[in-house]
């Protein structure tokens, strides 16, 4: 690590953060200490150090959905910090289906990979017990486990779904809708709690034609958006519970006379050109954080297992600063 | 095949056109079809199959980078028929660099994959001779293989470049620009004679300073925009060479009052909206295409490697059909 942080010509806290993924470097920083990292050969240290364990020096990773934009930099993240101990990375998507998240993450147990990560379909992990006992090392990301213990990196959902409603309460909006996805995702029903929280905080009610859950298909969404901007009750702005849904949602609003306030939870490419208000959360820290927590249990750290959660941050842009009409 | 046929009420030809990834499927079929076959476990019998003959049911995909937009759709292609032949997909990206690639190729091929998808960084692929002499399939996909004989599937860069520079002229452009990918990339070399082919179709001259290949770094391709519009023969319109391009090209005119007229190469999310006229490719299929093509490798099929070209499409979204100014 000195020389590292002679090469880069840093500090030694500076590489740890970079290391551990911890944040506070900036990204001209971090591209030198890994330069550092790379040209002085760590990462064999680390391969010969992982092989004499007796280890595969390989790591999976269980996805949601390879082609969902979200976990792109997710994916990538991880890899960098398996790569830069050595190992190799396999992944695999679970298509949100709990039963091929079990199949996948047992065939990659099987495969003898020395840790999992896991982005969770389902909620019943208790199938994993046998090979954490037996030494694999398990991270979940982005949705906890469900029914056992284990480390966990997730984004503040609740939190950032509620500066988001906040913003368009803030912004004069009484009618709100929320569009989300399956109430069996964890994210979702977080999200509709942070939806409500906000609610809550200004004393607004929340007619039940205003909340909106199910799948992400563009027709179920166009439907909610109908319903909600011409009910009973019709809302003023809508609140989109991830990346998928805010998609759509704009479409949807492009084409009526009536402007719609949205804030939309993820950022998304090109939002920043189409005015569109986000909650953002950094899947590559997510991705990174999951993964450093990894490869320390690998390197013998024996804590309990904990939950960290990642801030979110909500980015302005002007379709959630749209008055109500 | 003929259960599978029976059960998703469809013809026999219908399975075979969903299993080998052929056209003419609608979408509400292929899911039939799909469920039939999982239905009926024909992965499970697949991976006996596989495991009879000694494999280790697992594929290797060496992807440009896990990140990208472009690669998300192309990679969950793969990993679909992966899964379809009872096989994991293992994955990894060489981010551009052709040793990075090498090293993780060959770190495949070291734990016994069946085959390899690669998405070549390098223009030297002699060092996977052995390899493909020792059994392991490999398909090239995206770009070609350099200095070896071996399969690939390639999206019609030249071409689908010719065209979107034909709709320009179309549109009354003389003075058209070309922003580009690194001249060592197979696909932007190719997109650049395409860009050159249909200047030539329409007798115009092409001015060196109409011409920037290199990284895609939002800051180099924001300074050759600017080059080419303020220069001493100002461009009208630009063709962008790729997704990173147009994102960093539509953001650089978003700013400005004169009007440029844009094609990019790749379709993006929300392009749509923003009326971005493109030459779409379609990563799935390039995907799927190369994994067939490699299972049916791994099935016997022995014929000389062969380069595959698929056609891309041009939709017309607005900024391509602004006149000059």
């Amino acid at each position: 690590m000195k020389d590292v942080a002679a090469r880069a010509g840093v500090g030694l806290k500076t590489v740890s953060r970079v290391v551990n993924g911890e944040p506070g470097v900036t990204a001209d920083t971090e591209r030198r200490v890994q330069e550092a990292i790379e040209s002085l050969g760590f990462r064999r240290n680390d391969s010969a150090r992982v092989l004499r364990k007796g280890r595969t020096a390989s790591v999976g990773l269980v996805l949601e959905d390879l082609a969902d934009p979200f976990y792109g930099p997710l994916s990538r993240a991880v890899e960098e910090v398996a790569r830069a101990h050595g190992a190799l990375l396999i992944n695999g998507s679970s298509a949100e289906d709990p039963e091929r998240e079990q199949e996948l993450a047992l065939a990659l147990c099987a495969r003898r990979v020395d840790g999992l990560i896991v982005i969770p379909a389902g909620h019943d992990h208790r199938y994993l017990e046998p090979e954490i006992k037996a030494g694999i090392a398990t991270v979940f990301v982005d949705r906890p486990p469900g029914l056992i213990d284990a480390d966990a990196v997730l984004s503040d959902s609740c939190g950032g779904a509620r500066a988001g409603v906040a913003q368009l309460i803030a912004h004069g909006h009484r009618r709100i809708g929320f569009i989300g996805d399956q109430p069996r995702i964890h994210t979702a029903v977080e999200r509709l709690r942070g939806y409500r929280a906000a609610m809550e905080d200004a004393e607004l009610p929340v007619h039940p034609s205003w909340v909106s859950l199910g799948s992400t298909a563009p027709e179920r969404v166009r439907g909610a958006v109908e319903e909600m901007l011409t009910g009973p009750e019709p809302v003023t702005a809508v609140f989109a519970g991830n990346n998928r849904v805010t998609v759509t949602v704009v479409r949807a609003l492009a084409g009526r006379e009536r402007r719609t306030a949205l804030v939309g939870f993820d950022d998304i490419e090109l939002a920043d050109l189409l005015g569109i208000t986000v909650i953002a959360q950094d899947a590559a820290l997510l991705g990174r954080t999951a993964a450093e927590r990894l490869f320390r249990r690998l390197d013998g750290f024996n804590d309990e297992p904990a939950h960290m959660t990642l801030a979110t941050r909500l980015i302005a842009r002007g379709s959630g600063e749209i008055p109500p009409q």
